[in-house]
């Protein structure tokens, strides 16, 4: 069996920092990946003879600093997402064009979103993210669901209707489905709302030439040898002075173990003996959210031409609660890509990928015309369908999980470390929050160390 | 490779119930157990040269048919709870006794808890069992936490912290983190709130002289050699004609397999190819409640001599929500057992055993006197600290889990059919449930047959 100082459990941007780390401090260290390729949630493809696709995460904004210095290091370019022109918005199975950030609906529903908006950043904004279940009204607000919350404050449907599809396309579930308390950690984690929802000046302004992986390749590529693909970690045993990490292949030895992967996908894994209890239950309650990036792809952009930006926001009848105009500059095509998200996902997820292209051709032609007969090339990707990621973008914390179990997330478990974008207090769900986890865990072992 | 025409996945109540049908209809079948022993959530033991300990379930009451049949078919003796005399509750820290079901506490919480209980019975007597999500309410009460309804309507701190010990004594889960849909639809399950509270007419009516434990014996005695225990079923790969069934010990072929352990221990296998998307999510989604039984035994039953029926109502100051007088009239021992739930046990389960027999010897003093100290044996059972159950009593479905998943738990995946407490519609969570969720997958699989 061969030994490390230490080895790290994912190869996605959490595990791969950390193992970045390990390296610049001469560590010996070994990466453990279930997939043939680096990246997790992270997935860069081609379509249509090189054009690129996003299947996963593919956005960088300002206030994601340590993905900007990435960027820079390797002499990665970037380039901003494509935002000129109207956006749409269909409610009721009526559909209204807008410039700018504010929707065209009633001055009523336009006053509850911008009030709710306020409200939770104004509640955000007070949340301490190293510590969110310490906020004075942390069980109030943990007791409750987002829904609940936007109940209470949206009186009219049509603002109602507006924040959940907002909501749903930053969390990745039903506003139901999530504790009001880590809505507003999530929001603070990120800034404020309109930093999350939004392209300019927002967690949507950047794209990277290349595709978001290269990144990840950029970061891996001095101890690419130190990486083993194909290599499910099925068990792990602590003794006094380290751990033995079983995969389906081999075993290995290691004084340290960073686990950079979900929850979710955490609870799966043997430990032995038994990790503390509270830790176990954390991995029961912290689901993935769920999402399907649909994709077509046509000649040109031709919504552009009509004066379309490409974004679009709908209610419950549509399938993709948001939709992006999502080409690059460096390949011809028109590019849409559409957020499918929480229920509608599952939902969406019950036809054929044949129905599904003709659903989202139905749509497109809806809102730009019959120029989206013409789709080229149709490709969606589910991450609850995914054995090694089980959801995305992120777990998500349901109601009473953060006042119950506090710190436990982060938490070290004797000579294991946990890293992830679950993990993170700064940008938590992003890519920039599982660097910043992956470092951090890294931290924990090289401190330690002395 | 042995062929079978079932293979039955868990020997606890559901898939021990599943196998009888399958031995009675004369099919060929096998049980895969992951433990040494049958009961899964329910196991008598034995302390003191022989004096009966029920570290699981243990109770059956009026309404639970089939326990009561199969208790009559075996020839078991059963025996009332100990019910006898006054109660005590622990509020604010100051202790009062009273008689009957009404606890000493002022007339305004008293009306609180009254109607609340009132009201949650009457919206429960609305849930269609078989599909709760299909109630006009559903998503209403789906959105929200119990602990949001209860803040809504118990205007008292007293009346809400009596509420919150009761819920979370029925549930164990904090009110934070069910949803009110799920309760109403668990009450319902169990006829009303009274039931479920209570000893007499209630789900604690009657014990099983011998132990629980002792019927799932009689149920397996006529096909003990198909049951093969030690085999935790790790990979269910499905193909056109039946399944292939991998332990680490062995590989089982079969046409249909029954997966009867628990949603978050389901999500924990393979299956090859990948389960429908709906159904993993929903295994993320259904954590186990956390149950700590905590037993002391004295030489007698010292609280009986001075009035006290051993019931105990608490605060979130004690560590037990509820505390029984858990002796059997078949041997001489007094016994006291302390519910710790939800957040409360995983609070004690930081403490060594010898600590935490301390704290139950020190708040069994303040309620029963300085007898507590004379304390013969001490003993408890963390459920969650169970490799193949995770948690107890049951799952349970946070917010919006039911309107967005619906018929899923139930539903069969091919070749596979799912049976569980947590599968049940009448007495869901409750070892009846459980028997009734195995004899229901068996008879999905007897009448696929023809």
């Amino acid at each position: 069996m061969k030994s490390f100082d230490t080895i790290v459990v994912g190869g996605g941007f959490a595990g791969i920092a950390a193992a970045r780390e390990l390296y610049k401090s001469k560590q010996s260290f070994l990466v453990l990946e279930a997939r043939d390729r680096l990246g997790g949630r992270v997935h860069s493809s081609k379509v249509l003879n090189g054009a690129d696709i996003e299947l996963g995460g593919q956005w960088i904004g300002p206030g994601q600093d340590l993905m900007y210095q990435l960027v820079e290091e390797f002499g990665i370019e970037t380039y901003r997402t494509y935002d000129t022109g109207k956006a749409v918005l269909d409610l009721n199975q009526r559909i209204k064009t807008y410039s700018g950030l504010i929707p065209k609906v009633d001055p009523l529903s336009l006053y509850y979103i911008d009030r709710t908006i306020k409200r939770l950043d104004k509640f955000a904004a007070t949340i301490n993210l190293d510590a969110p279940w310490s906020h004075p009204k942390a069980h109030d607000w943990d007791s409750m669901t987002l829904e609940s919350f936007l109940q209470k404050y949206v009186r009219t449907k049509k603002a109602l209707k507006i924040m959940r599809a907002g909501m749903e396309t930053v969390m990745a579930c039903s506003t139901a489905e999530i504790s009001l308390l880590h809505v507003l950690f999530y929001i603070k984690s990120g800034k404020d709302i309109n930093t999350l929802l939004s392209i300019e000046n927002g967690a949507q302004q950047d794209r990277i030439k290349g595709g978001m992986q290269s990144i990840i390749e950029s970061m891996a590529k001095p101890f690419m040898d130190k990486i083993h693909f194909e290599n499910p970690v099925r068990h792990i045993e602590q003794h006094d002075d380290g751990c033995i990490v079983h995969t389906p292949s081999g075993t290995f030895l290691a004084r340290k173990v960073v686990v950079a992967i979900p929850p979710v996908l955490a609870g799966r894994i043997r430990f032995s003996p038994s990790l503390p209890i509270a830790k176990r239950q954390l991995f029961q309650k912290i689901p993935m959210g769920i999402v399907v990036k649909c994709y077509a792809f046509f000649d040109r952009p031709f919504w552009r031409e009509k004066g379309f930006s490409g974004e679009v926001v709908t209610d419950e009848n549509c399938p993709y609660q948001t939709i992006f105009d999502n080409g690059s500059p460096h390949a011809p095509y028109g590019v849409i890509m559409g957020f499918s998200l929480a229920q509608r996902a599952s939902e969406l997820m019950k036809f054929s990928k044949e129905e599904r292209k003709q659903k989202m051709i139905e749509w497109l032609e809806r809102y730009f015309g019959a120029e989206a007969r013409n789709v080229m090339h149709y490709e969606d990707k589910c991450w609850a369908d995914e054995e090694y990621s089980q959801g995305c973008y992120v777990g998500y914390f349901p109601p009473g999980v953060w006042t119950h179990y506090k710190d436990e997330i982060r938490k070290p478990s004797g000579h294991i470390h946990w890293a992830g974008a679950e993990t993170a207090t700064i940008w938590n769900g992003y890519i920039e929050g599982a660097v910043r986890s992956g470092i951090r865990a890294a931290q924990e072992i090289l401190s330690t160390d002395g």
